[in-house]
């Protein structure tokens, strides 16, 4: 058959997908782990990084990648830790785009990372539509937000590999009904795990640090599997 | 001259604030003020509403238009108070466009209604970009939020003519810095009104319906005025 000569355009998301894969490909080759942390503004993403930092950073080696509309103030927090941290401003945008993405993860040292946390910008919407190259996908949901958040955004929570309900502690003080929330989150998604957590009190952290490492061991046990079978 | 046969092209948004003048002038003829609510998600927009219709309901002719991606959970809380509402459903988009809005303030009985109040879609990006013909943005933030938001999402609390800070009786048991707040706020928005409430106490309550009375009273003033101007 002959060669038919056929341009192909491809729309924005499509050019958004493939700077996802070679994302993937890159992580893949330095066998690094990447998440992308999507929550409300205020849901309490960086707090929950700063814990997790600290808990972490003896045993895994970790960088964040911090996403804002405006303002370095969440990169700043985290650079005080003396955790790698990379700001990406998206200058009024909704979103973290994959290019974007992939060219910070390129400016990183790969060779020396395990775990690339991306917080992403504050928006349960937008962000949840465009893949980054990550592993996982995590939701952050404030139990000040109330319990229908899941069903009132149902693409996060359908796509979240996990799901951090953050500032416990103030349970007592709110109308918020634990039980409806999970049995909200049932209804889009039957099997993704939820993590509550005070990183306020520390209450609950020990099985979402669990969690990041379980992930981190899966992905490098796969990763030497595959390395095996290649050769 | 001849006439030059040129086809033109509008591109999204200005079809959207074309539909957003034609609001503007529906509104105009029927004396009615529309406001847009915008904020996070769980910030707290349909518990003030609630409180809202209470208070106003005797004095002033309501109606609400509710804004979500997914659900009519907050219509029906309105619903319930015997409020005029209708749900405007996004099907996953991140904001409300000014057609839909038009469309449905279209079907309500606008000679009998003061007051318009559109929540907008939980998100402190996107919705503070398009124009829906409203009379005012009010921005709705919560303390449970962090005092930061208004830098690190400028566009909406530099439009807004007027700033609600909600869940003001969980102050005792956050880390939020009141005056560290209103300095952000200050940074982008030298003059908007704020006001701090409480729909779960009250507390607040009454300055902000004061300043609803308000808007409404100028708005018909000036409209009354510019019809004798008219004649």
């Amino acid at each position: 058959m002959p060669k038919l000569n056929i341009k192909i355009y491809r729309n924005l998301m499509g050019a958004n997908d493939l700077w996802a894969v070679r994302t993937r490909a890159l992580l893949k080759k330095h066998h690094v782990v990447m998440l992308n942390l999507i929550g409300s503004p205020g849901a309490g993403k960086t707090r929950l990084l700063e814990k997790t930092v600290r808990a972490l950073s003896k045993t895994c080696r970790f960088a964040v990648l911090e996403g804002d509309v405006a303002t370095t103030h969440d990169a700043e927090r985290l650079a005080r830790l003396d955790c790698r941290v990379s700001q990406l401003l998206t200058d009024g945008a909704c979103h973290l785009e994959a290019k974007l993405v992939h060219y910070a993860l390129r400016d990183l040292p790969l060779t020396k990372l395990d775990l690339v946390v991306v917080e992403n910008v504050g928006n349960l919407v937008c962000p949840a539509e465009f893949d980054i190259g990550e592993h996982a996908k995590v939701a952050v949901l404030s139990v000040t937000e109330g319990e229908d958040k899941p069903v009132k955004y149902p693409t996060l929570f359908r796509e979240a590999k996990a799901v951090v309900l953050t500032k416990m502690d103030l349970l007592p003080h709110l109308p918020f009904n634990l039980k409806a929330c999970r049995a909200y989150l049932r209804q889009v998604n039957a099997t993704t795990p939820v993590f509550q957590v005070s990183a306020q009190t520390g209450r609950g952290m020990a099985a979402w640090i669990k969690w990041l490492r379980e992930m981190r061991h899966e992905n490098q046990t796969t990763d030497a599997r595959r390395q095996t079978t290649e050769k």
